[in-house]
């Protein structure tokens, strides 16, 4: 189990949530975040022009929830995130959310843009991140690319890519307990047992603050997946289409308002 | 953890298989099974009258596969299960099959009659007793009866109900790590953490010996589910609506030839 490093306090909170999130009368999640970040916060959605239906509702629900002001930056093409426009809209925000269907549509639009450095230092100057769907998964170094779900999770039908790099203990995909997905959370975690697998529900969110801390927030749960103990898997051998075998994983579901230490992997 | 008490070695197999399980040429679980209940084993079939299409190719398949007689139960009312010709067809079986769409339909037209008695007592002088899909389910003391699935893990969605009994340490649901029901699963340990949960998906089965270690055939996987170190569990106090937590589950997924003591719990 990794020691507590000295934590950076003052970096911002990351902000996964599951898909379809849902007005505030519904579940609070966005209320319960605007507490945190202060009020009438400024925020800035990220979306692939490909994927704006999703955000369609959402500029309306956070200003309707608390939101001071909301612009939104949609890229069609790379070089969208090197626009100075964009940038500044981020530079000056205090919570970005990045909002995709497909993880790896944003990823090849951000990964290694002007856009995605400011979202790092930002981040790491305090400013909070979220993402909503597909956009949770982006936000870790390493991210669930593609995948198949709910067949056996088999080596072929788990692909990692790269993320945002925002956190690198995180593996972050939707679906809890309650999905059909959490198979292929599992298969990731064969191949990578240094993360945590975080598996989150439509309509709930994980809220991680600078302490690493982690607190579920919404309707459903969020899954916890520690490959900690992992006794024996067959990643190394299996071919794409053989089925995954992995031992000894700890798993918690969390409900609103369970908290999860990052750190020493432990519920509180 | 249990220690292991003096097993019966005298016992016959449980073999749960997932639902849709294929022929031999596909997936060799019956071969591997013939293997070891010995050359041409005389099979019965139980199933309800509503559920008979379940049985249709099973018959052919049984016996493409070695089966050396195979005959039918059809229960369509709980008198059937005491009729003299069904309990003379499994006084002289070598293993029955319990085929099933939902466990409830089955258990409740054997609940305590001649035939579920005969079934225990037959199934403790050592012949197999197997359960395809909801008829897996069926195999222990206690079952998950119903349920929502694909859904969040909810109270209300998680209903146990009493099974055979042929084994007390055991609940059983289809679908494993790849499906979209193992938050049921974990719902229903939530409610009983004294008994290991088992998952199996489609075309895989699993063959629990005299001496309660399991053996996973097929081609899928089975999802082992351990509630011995829970930690924390809302059970008590969620009400039919809330959303479960549970923390310090353990979970195994195996795949063909993996072997799990279920004395020990522990992946051999």
């Amino acid at each position: 189990m990794p020691a507590r490093l000295a934590p950076d306090q003052s970096r911002g909170y990351l902000v996964p949530l599951g898909a379809s999130v849902r007005g505030a009368g519904e579940t609070g999640i966005f209320r319960r975040l605007f507490a945190i970040l202060g009020q009438r916060p400024r925020v800035a959605i990220v979306v692939a022009s490909a994927d704006e239906a999703l955000a369609d509702d959402l500029d309306a629900r956070l200003v309707a929830d608390g939101a001071g002001h909301v612009q939104r930056i949609v890229l069609a093409q790379r070089a969208d995130s090197e626009a100075q426009t964009a940038l500044a809209v981020v530079e000056h925000a205090d919570l970005v959310v990045l909002c995709a269907d497909q993880p790896l549509r944003l990823s090849t639009l951000l990964g290694g843009t002007g856009l995605a450095r400011l979202l790092r230092r930002r981040n790491a100057d305090g400013m909070a991140v979220g993402g909503i769907g597909g956009g949770a998964s982006v936000l870790p170094e390493h991210m669930l690319g593609g995948g198949a779900h709910g067949s056996s999770p088999r080596m072929g039908n788990v692909t990692l890519a790269p993320g945002l790099g925002l956190s690198n203990r995180l593996l972050i995909d939707q679906g809890g307990a309650g999905a059909d997905r959490l198979g292929r959370l599992l298969g990731a975690l064969a191949l990578n047992p240094f993360v945590l697998g975080i598996g989150i529900d439509a309509d709930t969110a994980a809220f991680i603050g600078p302490d690493n801390v982690l607190e579920v927030a919404g309707v459903g749960s969020v899954t916890i997946v520690d490959p900690t103990d992992v006794g024996h898997s067959n990643a190394a051998d299996a071919g794409p289409s053989d089925p995954i075998s992995i031992t000894n994983l700890r798993v918690h579901v969390l409900v609103h308002g369970s908290r999860y230490d990052l750190d020493f992997r432990r519920p509180l």
